[in-house]
């Protein structure tokens, strides 16, 4: 794997892409994961080859105005007892502002939707949907942003044509993302708005360590590069004890779509 | 449960107690994880009563010369189908400094160990080392601290000597710490030993989050109360790509006992 991390940069607190292509041996525990969700993979002497390859990145920009993002596009591949070989493709990106900005949401959705409608019609509200599913931080009952696309496990309608979709969301983040950027990276804001912010990127960390996949499949492969792995993860983050935004707060506002995602698009 | 948390304090960071009882049934994931460390617990019409009491406390400090310093002493029941119960205590107590000073390690373990003399000479060696197993921090090849005494499923040779031998270690909890923090609560630091702290919470909330049976526990536990089973996060944390400290630098000797655990009383 290749990895590039920008630290304590102007505009970004912390960014940084994975590039990275691994093979070897499925590891019990991560095989007992990818069965749970619905594969049967019939090992070989208990041994399941592998080989999973993958983009991925996620940005922390230092001003709370500016989202963080994440976006991640992979490939997996199983040799199976028989020799024959389960693919398929896996990835998404979605947004996780610090305050709400129903404009750049709109947008972010919008350019997503465009990329996968491109395709077939069905899989933005789809993956729109699976995406608010698989963000969700169960115990605090709040998705991690505000959500984009997510998919996993997509094996048709062809390995040509998924690859040509996933193609499109990847070129699609930076129109996502860029303007966004652009549009904020010089608000002011105040301390307390940072501390908000810091409050946010906490709970980032509980998502990532907690609940993710992909972190945990790569805690478990051994040898795999932990601090790639562990890349996603903010420069800085903050742990307040029942800290609770005041009603009809730019706070509380957050709060409640990350309680109950929107429909952006509509 | 009743919590108390004490934040940005003079002396200390965060700093919180918790008393919690709890009962109710045991979710099935919460048995599984029971069952996998070698307990039969035989359910009836696939539920486990069970009731849960202990405090627990972490107190992280704001000068990177205290140590953060975590105690928890528990007592669990389980009903079974018959109606036979099944119980046990756990606990411990552990240190986890920014910075090794030996004299501190020393009084510390000296300290805990003296408690467990008092029931059995075998306790300290066997719970000392419990502790550098329990609190690993796998991914890393580090523990997350210099350790102390840790322990569960603990139910002989009767209920009441194992009470007697937890209200002992509970009772070790403040001459164990205290005389550390007063030592060094006025010590001077630099930036950069802030910052080799922050780095070293960064390490904590991944132990606690990745790995604390406790902590996985709670967040499974319907309705439990997810403020009280965090509060042991610190405040603050960071996390630096690819962060070495420098050979023989303080940073990298602490590193050093926290990758080969050291035997601190003889």
């Amino acid at each position: 794997g290749i990895s590039c991390v920008l630290q304590d940069g102007e505009v970004f607190e912390k960014a940084g892409v994975n590039v990275s292509v691994v093979f070897g041996l499925l590891s019990e525990e991560a095989a007992r994961q990818m069965r749970s969700r619905g594969k049967s993979l019939k090992a070989k002497d208990g041994k399941l080859p592998f080989c999973a390859m993958g983009v991925s990145s996620v940005i922390h920009p230092k001003n709370p105005h500016v989202p963080t993002m994440h976006f991640n596009y992979r490939y997996f591949e199983i040799e199976e007892a028989d020799g024959t070989k389960q693919w398929w493709f896996g990835g998404g990106t979605d947004l996780t502002p610090t305050y709400l900005n129903e404009e750049d949401a709109v947008h972010f959705h919008k350019t997503l939707k465009e990329a996968c409608d491109k395709h077939d019609l069905k899989l933005y509200p789809k993956y729109k949907k699976w995406c608010d599913d698989y963000f969700y931080i169960k115990h605090r009952g709040e998705r991690r942003g505000i959500g984009g696309i997510f998919f996993d496990d997509v094996d048709s309608p062809s390995k040509e044509e998924v690859f040509q979709f996933v193609k499109s969301c990847a070129k699609a983040v930076v129109p996502c993302y860029i303007p966004i950027v652009k549009r904020h990276c010089h608000d002011s804001f105040t301390p307390d708005e940072k501390l908000w912010q810091q409050l946010r990127r906490g709970r980032y960390v509980e998502f990532n360590l907690v609940y993710d996949r992909g972190t945990k499949f790569g805690l478990l492969t051994p040898g795999s590069r932990i601090e790639s792995i562990l890349m996603s993860l903010p420069l800085t983050a903050r742990w307040e004890y029942m800290h609770t935004p005041p009603e009809s707060s730019k706070e509380a506002e957050i709060l409640e779509v990350l309680r109950n995602p929107k429909d952006w698009v509509h």
